[in-house]
């Protein structure tokens, strides 16, 4: 894409009304913009970023089995009555002037249940995962944290249906599997500790993934024997690391980007969802929920990449690989032959043709928006035919030949 | 994709408490399914038709020079106090509990002004058009019509900003052959019509597109000559065709599935949104809007393609291209074989596997579901080397020699 064709721009200040990294960074480079506390539009560039965070996980949920679906933000109050949960605190609640009621969803069993209870019958129709990915709504009083804490955010929530403590066991190991590559593929994978919490009030423990970050609201006891951790506010149920018996080492904050949770048959039971054993009887249905926090898991990103001059984001998830700047008449020239090849080649490239921009102005946008690589010709380094590439992950620089980087582009390009 | 692995059936009966066309069939063939009045789910099945539709729109918008972004759900109320429309009948409201408002977006005027506000300055930033594909709530006291009239509904809702009236009217133009693009392409074309109507306070006139269908809520008059039409309800503004000044020659029930809106200047002088021209001075900014129904497209297409079994999808909406049917055990390894093959040339195929169903309930299931072709491979056909096609959207059958099929599938497949 032509930079002079985006219509967002990059902000020499970081917004004033912001105080999280996250948001301040996101906002300043023009990924996002607040609309009003917890509440963000996604811009071009943002919203690339977004749909790349999405894929990376609808194909792991596509792996272990899970079918797409997309439900609806508004759900009658009628089914929050049946589960319980029509009073909890953070719920948006709206209705039809006959007086009807209804509340956003900021989760979904309320909906997936009844929704799967058209179609299965039988325990041969289980195990079944369903997910989607969705735009949620919480009735936070104090939004805050910028992406991390949103009145409306977008989030991947999983399903499972079992017949069997020990099948739900199972698909419940194969989601943690899953988490961990998508953690690790856009990058935030060392970061990120598979973590103990109390279950609640129907059952002893459940699973969060939390990534260690100054912004996080959470503190977590990190045992680094085995990568996983404890929530510190459940550390009574956790005296010690719950797979090696060892005191945890060390404490940390971190962001809750992720959660899994046995719900057994809580939901299921409130909606009556049974299906025929092979005996021919009712037998209860055993559930699990599996969240991820998309639009925080962007936060959580720019929260861990950048550095003081702006994001630096990991290849996976940067919305454009490369980003191009010629300088002076012959730099701009060969800059335009290149974009014409990396088009043709579709090659990911922000070539920024402005003509009313300084090259320290280029310069300072670049890393500002966190491109993964910035490519520069001008007349000094056509004199030897040789581009200059920095990486913006390490901020290393390095002269390379026109031919080679045209010859290897897979080395700089995912 | 596996049959078997499925988690939607399809329904021998229509469902009882659902009176559309569209809502009956889609639901029947489990592409959607009711949550309440005016408000879906989209299965796995439907979610792939959606889909397929918003790339088309997507592809359409990005042609003309849009920008794609995502806007939140939630919008102050004090941007509406702004433009003068908190107080209109359909908007859902809600709130913290500090008793701060909130509307659910139904357009996006009041969020669209005032993030591009924060980027444009000069003319030379205009023209511009931002867009997105998005959840949208509507406080309809009586939802109706399927997938036609709903609470919560998926649309592309495009604004464009200009600095002359001549470039607004020329980019207006171009939206309407972009409309007339995607339409055609989603197999809609020859029965939706441009479609004169009132602009309401701020405009002379407005377009919508119409699709001819029984159970449309409108009223057009058309013109065959010129293949437009005039809102009935708008008819005295029209006393003829506004294209060739001669009488329309038929009115017919009809749904609107577009609208494309000249807002001039009512929502950028409400925000204040003004550019600098090339002398340095003030000058205001001319807006237009336009809008797809894209869930609302889908239930156009499901009333306009099906018949007394059930769907006849367009193959460019249609979530996979091939319904394949194994009879038997010789055509079940075939079958199972052809399937293999399907997938490794990345075919999009359906593939009936199921152990428990019958011929006869594998045939009505293709039919209802309304995959574009059916392939059946039998003991009968093998014996000769054949499958049997059926073109689901003539029911044309053909028998074709299994290699013909095999080497020619770009016939049969987008």
């Amino acid at each position: 894409m032509r930079r002079s064709q985006l219509f967002t721009k990059a902000f020499r200040e970081p917004p004033s009304d912001e105080e999280s990294t996250n948001a301040r960074l996101l906002m300043q480079a023009g990924y996002v913009q607040k609309l009003m506390s917890g509440v963000y539009t996604f811009l071009p560039l943002g919203l690339l970023t977004l749909r790349k965070i999405e894929n990376i996980v609808r194909e792991e949920m596509n792996r272990i089995g899970g079918q797409e679906v997309l439900m609806p933000a508004l759900h009658p109050i009628e089914h929050y009555e049946k589960t319980g949960r029509a009073a909890i605190e953070d719920l948006f609640h709206t209705q039809l002037s006959t007086g009807s009621r209804f509340v956003l969803g900021q989760s979904h069993e309320e909906v997936v249940v009844p929704m799967v209870q058209k179609f299965i019958q039988s325990y041969r129709d289980l195990p079944l995962a369903v997910y989607q990915i969705q735009t949620k709504f919480r009735n936070e009083l104090r939004a805050k944290s910028g992406l991390f804490r949103g009145r409306e955010f977008i989030m991947k929530d999983l399903y499972s249906f079992h017949s069997s403590e020990d099948d739900f066991e199972s698909y419940y190991k194969k989601v943690q599997y899953a988490y961990r590559t998508i953690f690790s593929h856009v990058g935030i994978g060392e970061k990120t500790f598979l973590t103990y919490a109390s279950g609640g009030t129907f059952s002893k423990i459940s699973h969060e993934f939390q990534t260690v970050a100054e912004a996080g609201e959470d503190i977590i006891a990190i045992c680094n024997y085995c990568h996983v951790a404890i929530n510190e506010q459940d550390r009574s149920l956790f005296p010690r690391c719950p797979e090696c018996d060892q005191d945890p080492q060390e404490t940390k904050k971190s962001i809750e980007i992720a959660n899994i949770f046995p719900l057994k048959t809580r939901y299921t039971d409130a909606f009556g969802l049974t299906v025929k054993n092979n005996a021919g009887e009712d037998q209860k249905v055993i559930m699990g929920c599996y969240g991820i926090g998309i639009s925080r898991l962007m936060g959580a990103i720019a929260e861990l990449y950048n550095d003081k001059n702006g994001l630096m984001l990991p290849k996976s998830v940067a919305p454009f690989s490369l980003y191009l700047i010629g300088l002076g008449k012959q730099g701009g020239d060969e800059a335009e032959k290149l974009y014409a090849r990396l088009q043709k080649d579709d090659v990911s490239v922000l070539y920024d043709d402005r003509s009313d921009a300084s090259a320290g102005e280029k310069f300072a946008d670049a890393d500002l928006l966190g491109i993964p690589q910035r490519v520069v010709v001008s007349e000094k380094t056509l004199a030897e035919r040789l581009c200059e590439i920095k990486d913006r992950t390490t901020n290393v620089c390095s002269l390379v030949p026109l031919t080679d980087f045209i010859n290897n582009m897979s080395l700089y390009v995912r």
